[in-house]
């Protein structure tokens, strides 16, 4: 595991270095444990300018017991601070300082303007340069041992939806299936929960991020649902729309039908070399050609990995086209207020057509199943 | 509701007028929430150079169901961007500049350095000031409507733990029995845990933030357990250890005793005028004449409200008085490695003596209970 993050870094380095810069300070969280596999709240990555050997992983001091997200690389120095509330930032850009560095790029959009104050009268005599979205951007594309946590993450999912599948509806409310799913995702493996999972009854299904509420599910209603696991940091997303009771009505069926052929057709999209934007147009232009242009969401998927919700965008101003090895969700959604709708959600890994074109890494049936 | 957040807004206005800005950006979120009664998620409040009617939240364009925390105040003008993606903070500093303002008062705890940049590329002739923590000092001490809504998601907290109580723990995982907590939390009425439930069992016992892991209850562990309901935003904690099986062993039965008898003192410590360091100052010193001065967290407890950790901090090196009307947790604990530890935790209003002195919330037994 550590291998995977040493290489991590030194793309990093490369890329950094061709600009310019001493070292690098990394503060994100998950960009903190993209590079490092794994580190306590609050810790920041520096890399330093003595070489790879002597990067280092600056940890706050904190309670015994305070929990540490995943497992920092053993080749890794770490430093815990000496003092309780030290911040790791500032005492890391001392110790660029201190390692004769000129230079360090900052994260300047994660690192509030009094950390970035307070890291100029640490270090005064170091210039401080921006990093910008440099680790997000190398986090796009993703690496084996990032796409087997996102399967593992995908099976988990599944298994936690299927299981809910089994069981009586009617009656029960939102908050109450939500809950359950959770406790599923944990059963099956799943660290956590990868967001807050989303149950969405009658006039409110197929709204994007509804938060449950205490509404219960009634016979006829739509009934949609989206969640997913966080696996070794890893998450996804799946989402499903389902009717409850034996016969859907008419209009039920033709807005499924309708959402389901514009999830499929950007599914189909996917590819190596596609516009973002292009895959976005293909689901937008079909539910907009059926005339519900107003009642879509900003995007139409989005990547995944340590974040639920990571680069690239798929959205009509996004700029930039898949590579192989990315994994988005593709999660088109129409919502018709005061009746509800349809929202079906996957998540993808890009391949080539001839490794067998998109994988997909949530298999539950995206018939309308009738429960 | 929309009175008290008017007055908290007026309370504002008058300080930081005095200190001579002309308009003032609120950013954090707990802070907009707190003074705007609620708002979408990127949402920010602007306190204008035009007097408190002209006083705006200024909400980035979500899509229809994105979650709204809380309710905004009705008497706030509100006012959605047209854009999507469009930052509200840099759309507020446009809105300041245009309505006369030469300052701007900028949470700079909260901006980062790109927001704060782009917010100067948008107003280049407002001139950035520093807000400070002034809304977080305005929170420290809560008015009837916020001390209510504590006191409901105190009972709210009890109800549910008493419930685990009553059920059969043997053999159970640390991760199960937190999920249920959480799961009776909502079913009491809780709009969410107010943090993420710990359930610590046998030698994870009273490891302050432990993370529940599928290790099993077993006959004659310690558990310690630390849960808390979120209503209407607002965050109580309560802490407490058991111990499983019929009779606990005599070490147990000590460390136990040492813990509670410092947890009393420092809740009684509690009282108008008295110095943060105070409380933890008691609690503390009875742990270390004790022999665990190396085994104790950095703070003794800290300030709620609508976060789970607020100012005041109880802490060796923390400045400042108690006030009437501040809600604090007190929560000492020891942790022996390899063996487990005690953690014993409530939430408690600071009050006069003439009124009865510190109110519980949490009001649990802290009784020894052998499950």
């Amino acid at each position: 595991m550590s291998e995977a993050h040493g290489i991590r870094r030194g793309r990093l380095r490369d890329r950094t270095a061709a600009a310019g810069s001493d070292a690098v300070l990394v503060s994100r969280p998950a960009n903190v444990r993209y590079l490092a596999g794994g580190a306590p709240p609050g810790a920041v990555l520096l890399l330093g300018p003595e070489g790879p050997e002597r990067d280092l992983l600056v940890c706050p001091r904190t309670p015994e017991g305070a929990p540490v997200e995943g497992r920092p690389d053993e080749t890794l120095r770490v430093q815990v601070l000496p003092t309780t509330g030290a911040d790791a930032a500032v005492a890391a850009a001392g110790f660029a300082a201190a390692a004769g560095a000129g230079s360090l790029a900052v994260e300047e959009h994660h690192l509030t303007v009094a950390r970035y104050r307070a890291l100029g009268s640490a270090a005064p005599r170091l210039r401080l340069t921006e990093l910008g979205t440099s680790v997000e951007q190398q986090r796009i594309v993703k690496d084996q041992e990032e796409l087997t946590a996102l399967r593992t993450a995908g099976e988990i999912t599944d298994q936690a939806l299927g299981e809910l599948l089994e069981s009586i509806l009617v009656g029960r409310t939102e908050r109450h299936l939500a809950l359950e799913l959770e406790r599923r995702l944990v059963d099956h493996g799943a660290d956590a929960p990868a967001f807050a999972t989303s149950v969405a009854t009658g006039p409110n299904s197929g709204r994007a991020g509804h938060r449950p509420t205490d509404r219960r599910v009634e016979e006829g209603d739509f009934l949609s649902v989206c969640l997913g696991a966080e696996f070794r940091g890893y998450r996804v997303e799946i989402g499903r729309t389902f009717v409850i009771g034996t016969t859907p009505a008419d209009w039920q069926i033709e807005l499924y039908d309708l959402v389901f052929a514009a999830q499929r057709t950007a599914r189909e999209a996917l590819a190596p070399g596609v516009e973002y934007r292009e895959v976005d147009r293909v689901a937008r232009h079909q539910l907009e050609a059926a005339g519900y242009g107003d009642a879509l969401a900003a995007s139409t998927g989005h990547g995944v990995g340590l974040e639920i919700v990571e680069d690239p965008q798929l959205a009509p101003s996004a700029m930039g086209k898949l590579d192989a090895c990315v994994p988005v969700t593709v999660e088109p959604g129409v919502h018709l207020p005061g009746r509800g709708g349809v929202r079906i959600d996957d998540t993808l890994v890009v391949r080539p057509e001839a490794d067998g074109g998109p994988e997909l890494l949530t298999i539950t049936t995206k018939e309308l199943l009738a429960l």
